[in-house]
C-alpha cells in the first residue's frame, strides 16, 4: 500500500477524483434567458450528475462579471457537504495557476499543513510548528479549563489560528503561491483541538457524561475563525465519533485502509492515550486508554521527545553484550525518545541486566548501576559524554513507568481483539501511526510484550496519518466520500477497567508476559 | 376568500403550519453521548418528519449552554431551503415573547413592512416608508445606471437597507418588540429591487438578453445585507421568473391563491408595467407590458399619487350631467389619481362631454372648455376652489395618454387570454393588485374599455399582494410550499408588439371599444 510509506509523496490523483470541474455554460439568449447563477448551477449539477448544487450567498457578487469575462467558462471548485454538492469557489479558467488545497493536522502538540494542487494532489510544501495553545498548557485539560476563564476560549482560539495563519503565509511565500488562492482546506484534529480552533465551547468535553457542541462540524467557511485563506474556502473539519474519539483518529483511519480491507487489520495511534482501531470493511472497533506517558519521553527523567540528540536507537552486541546508541542526528546524547526507551528496555531485558519483572539486576549492569535517592539507576552516558554536562541515567522507576505502559498497552491490544472474538495472527497489518511509528523498532516492542509477537512485516508506519488523511479528503473525492460511512460503523469500546481488565494487565506486566509462549521470538541470552 | 379582502388582518395560522417548532430532548448520558448539535438535529428532524436538518455554523457557539439553561428544551425556528429544512434560530421555551417575522414590500416607490408572530400569525403592526432610493432616481432604469457608477451599488444598498432598518427599529418599539427577536423575513420586489438590495450587479437586468443574477436567491442571512434584526435571521427573498418578472408578483399570485383554484382567473398589478397573470391550478400564464404611465399619476398635468387631496372618485348625475368630485380626507383638491381619472373619463364619456375617439366634445362640455398652449383642457375645478391655488385642469394630451394606457391594457388582456383560449366570461375572478386595486371602481374602468365588461363581482381588490404573500411565507408552511412548483409552472408570455397586437391596440383605442358589442353595459346618456 502506497499509502503506508510515512515518507510517501502525496498520490497524484486521478483526474476525475479531484473537486475541481472545468465547465464550459450555453451563453443566455433571448430564448434561454436564466439567470447566471442558476445557469451555473444547473451546468454543475448536470456535470457532477447530481439533482441540486448548494452555492454560497457570497459567490453571486462577482458571478455576473466573472461569466462574462470569462465567456461563459468556469474552473468550479467544489466539496461534499452533508450529502450536497456546494460550490465553493469559481477560478479563472484561463488561469495557470491551480486552486490550492490546504491539508491541517491540527495536534495538541505541533501541527503541520501541507499545501496541495488540487487539480494534481501534488503536495507543494510542508511546515510544521508547535501549538501556540502551550503557551497556556501543555495538555488539553489544562487549555479546558483556561477555556473556561473571561476570554479563554477566545485567546485559545485567536493562538492557534494566529500560528495557522503564519504558517500560511509563510509556507505560501516560500512557494510563491497566494493564500488567496487555497479554497479548500481540510481539518484533522482530536474534538478538543478542533472545539478549540472553532471556538466551540470545550468544557462539556471533559465532563461526565462528555458531550462536544457537534460531531459533525461539516464544512465550515474560512472566514467563520478567521483563517488566512480565500474567505470563501470551504474548510472540512473530521468529524469526531465522540469526546475521546477525535477526526484526527479519523483521519487516521481513512489514510490507514483499514476500513476498506477484506481482512482485519490494527491502527495504533499512541499520544498520550493510546488509541486503537481494529477492523475491517464491515466493522470498525475502537478504543483509547493511557499507555503512553512513558513512550512519549514525559516520564522518564532523561526523556525527550524525538529531536536532534535524542537516543533513539539502543544497540546490544550479543557476544559482549555492550550497549550502542544512536542519536537523531548522530549529536551528543541529550535524552532519550519513547523508540530508544524501548529498545533500550528491550536490550537490558535481552542482555540480563533487567529480570522479566522490570527490575535491574545488579549482577549484570555492574559499575554502571549506582543508587540515587534510594533508588537503582543505570548510568547510561556519563557526563563527560553528554550534550547536557550531566550523565544520563535511566531509574528504576522510569523502568517500572514503562512497564506499567507496555502492559497498558499489550492489555489495550488484548482486549479490543478478544472483544471481537480475533486472534493477533489473524491481523494483516498493524498500522503504527505518528512519528512514534516511524522510529519504533516493532522488534524491541515486541522483546518487551508490548506489541504482540508477528511477523516483523505486519508492523507498518503510517508516518503522520491526520495529515495524510485530510490530504486524502483533498485529493480523493472517493475516499472522501467513505468517511461517513466509515464514522457510522465505528463501534466504540469503553475500557472498563474491571477485574478481567486488571488480571490482563497484571499478566502483562513481565518481560514480555507472564506466558512466554506468547513470544515464541523472544529469546533471552543465557546466562 | 378571506385573502380578497384589502384590509383584511393577517390570519391566525394553524398550530402545524407555522415554523416554530418545541422540542424537549433526551438528555445526554454515558450511554447516548451524542453532541449537542447532532441531538437537536436529530430531534428536530424526527418532529419534522424529515431525514435531515440544516444549520448553521453560527448557531453553535451558544448551544451548550442553552440546552443545559433550557433543560434540554428549546423552540427553534425553522424554514425551508432549497428543498431542505434549516434550522434558523433557537428560542428560550420558557420565554413568553414569541419569535418574530418580518414580511416586507419591497417596492420601487414605497416600502411596506408588517411585523408578525410567528406563533400566531397575528400581524402586530405595519409601516409604509418611501424609498430612500427615490434621492437617486424615481425609478429602477436611473438607478440601475447609477449602481454602474464608482460605489453607486453599495449607496442604492445602503439607502435602502438604511431605510428598512430605521423603519424596523421604529416599528418595534412602537409595538415594545426587540428587532433581535426578527428571526425571519420574506422579502417581495421586483428583480431589480431584490438585486439592489442584496447589493448584487444589477446591470445585466436591462441590458438584451436580460439576464438576473440569480432567480432564487432562497434564504439569505440577514448579516449579508446588514438587516437590523436578529443576526443569524432567514431572510427569504421571493425568487423571479426573470429580469420583468420579479418575486413581487409571485408573492401576488401565492395571496391571490389563483394558482390553487380549479377555474381561471386573472391578477392584474398595475404600477409602471401592466402585469398580467392569468391560470389556474394545472397552468399559469403572465405578461407585462407598458400600460401604467396614465394611472400611475405621474403623466397627467394634475396627476398624483393617491393621497390627501387627490380626487379618487368623479360621480355624474343622469339628470343634470353635473360632475361630483370627492377628495381623499375629503380635502381641498389638489390633483387626481389613477383611479379618479378613470372615473373621470367614464364620467364625461358617459355624458357626452369626450366622444368614442377620446377627444373633448366643446358642444357638451360648455365654458369649462378652455384653450391653452393651442390644446384643448377642462377645468374640473378652478382656482378659487383648488388646494394648489391653480386651476385643475384635464388636457386633451392627458386624455390621450389615459386613451393609450387603457388601450393598451384591454390589449394585454385580450392578448393572453387569447393566447390560452380562455373567454373573459370564464373568469371566475379578476384580482386587482394594490392601492390602484384598491381606488379603482371597476364600473369606470369597464366604462371607458379598460377592463372586460364582467359582472361587477368578478372584480376584487387584493390590496398589497407583495405584502400578502410575503406574510403568507412566514405564516404558513402549507402556502409557502407552493411557491416553487407555482414559479416553475409559469410560462411567461413575451408581448410582441407584431401587426396583431396592433391592431387589437387601435381597435382598443375607442371608448369603450371599436366593437361595442364587447362592452353591453355601457350605456352613454342620451343626446
Amino acid at each position: 500500500m502506497s499509502q503506508s510509506h510515512p515518507n510517501a509523496p502525496t498520490a497524484p490523483t486521478a483526474p476525475n477524483d479531484t473537486w475541481l470541474v472545468d465547465l464550459t455554460l450555453t451563453p443566455p439568449s433571448l430564448l434561454d434567458n436564466t439567470a447566471d447563477a442558476e445557469r451555473l448551477e444547473r451546468a454543475l449539477a448536470a456535470a457532477l450528475g447530481v439533482d441540486h448544487v448548494e452555492r454560497d450567498f457570497d459567490l453571486l457578487g462577482a458571478l455576473p462579471e466573472q461569466l462574462r469575462a470569462w465567456d461563459y467558462r468556469a474552473r468550479c471548485v467544489w466539496f461534499e457537504d452533508q450529502g450536497r454538492a456546494r460550490l465553493v469557489a469559481l477560478c479563472d479558467p484561463r488561469r495557470e495557476v491551480p486552486p490550492l488545497g490546504l491539508a491541517v493536522d491540527l495536534g495538541t502538540t505541533r501541527l503541520v499543513i501541507r499545501l496541495l494542487d488540487l487539480a494534481t494532489g501534488n503536495g507543494l510544501g510542508e511546515t510544521t510548528f508547535d501549538n501556540p495553545q502551550i503557551e497556556v498548557g501543555p495538555d488539553i485539560l489544562t487549555r479546558i479549563h483556561f477555556a473556561d476563564s473571561n476570554d479563554g476560549a477566545e485567546q485559545l482560539q485567536r493562538l492557534v489560528v494566529g500560528g495557522l495563519n503564519r504558517a500560511i503565509v509563510g509556507l505560501c511565500a516560500a512557494q510563491d503561491r497566494d493564500p488567496e488562492d487555497i479554497h479548500l482546506v481540510a481539518i484533522a484534529g482530536n474534538t478538543a483541538m478542533t472545539h478549540l480552533l472553532l471556538g466551540l465551547e470545550p468544557r462539556w468535553i471533559i465532563r461526565e457524561p462528555y458531550i462536544p457542541v457537534v460531531n459533525c462540524p461539516g464544512l465550515v467557511r474560512g472566514r467563520h475563525f478567521g483563517l488566512r485563506v480565500s474567505p470563501g474556502a470551504g474548510c472540512y473539519v473530521f468529524p469526531n465519533v465522540g469526546s475521546y474519539f477525535g477526526g484526527d483518529l479519523l483521519a487516521g483511519i481513512l489514510f490507514s485502509g483499514i476500513a476498506e480491507a477484506d481482512e482485519p487489520a490494527i491502527l495504533v495511534d499512541v499520544g498520550t492515550n493510546a488509541e486503537v482501531v481494529l477492523g475491517n470493511r464491515d466493522w470498525l472497533i475502537a478504543c483509547a486508554g493511557a499507555a503512553g506517558p512513558a513512550l512519549e519521553g514525559g516520564v522518564t527523567k532523561m526523556g525527550m521527545m524525538a529531536g536532534p540528540g535524542a537516543i533513539d536507537r539502543v544497540t546490544m552486541d550479543p557476544a559482549t553484550r555492550a550497549l550502542g546508541l544512536h542519536t537523531i542526528g548522530e549529536e551528543p546524547p541529550r535524552g532519550i525518545c519513547g523508540s530508544g526507551l524501548i529498545d533500550l528496555a528491550a536490550a537490558l531485558f535481552l542482555s540480563g541486566r533487567v529480570d522479566i519483572r522490570g527490575k535491574l539486576v545488579p549482577e549484570w549492569c555492574g559499575e554502571q548501576l549506582t543508587q540515587a535517592d534510594d533508588m537503582l539507576q543505570l548510568i547510561l552516558v556519563p557526563a563527560s559524554e553528554s550534550a547536557t554536562g550531566a550523565d544520563l541515567t535511566l531509574r528504576q522507576a522510569d523502568l517500572d513507568s514503562l512497564m506499567r505502559s507496555k502492559a497498558a498497552m499489550y492489555t489495550i491490544l488484548r482486549t479490543v481483539t478478544r472483544y471481537v472474538g480475533v486472534d493477533f495472527s489473524e491481523l494483516k497489518a498493524f498500522y503504527v501511526a505518528g512519528t512514534f511509528g516511524i522510529y519504533i523498532d516493532p522488534r524491541a516492542a515486541i522483546t518487551i510484550g508490548m506489541l504482540p509477537d508477528l511477523p516483523l512485516s505486519t508492523y507498518q508506519p503510517l508516518g503522520n496519518s491526520s495529515l495524510g488523511g485530510a490530504t486524502l479528503a483533498l485529493t480523493s473525492r472517493a475516499r472522501f466520500g467513505r468517511i461517513d460511512a466509515l464514522r457510522d460503523r465505528i463501534t466504540y469500546l469503553e475500557l472498563n477497567v474491571n477485574q478481567e481488565f486488571m488480571n490482563r494487565f497484571s499478566a502483562a506486566k513481565f518481560l514480555p508476559h507472564t506466558d512466554p509462549e506468547r513470544f515464541p521470538s523472544v529469546r533471552v541470552l543465557d546466562d
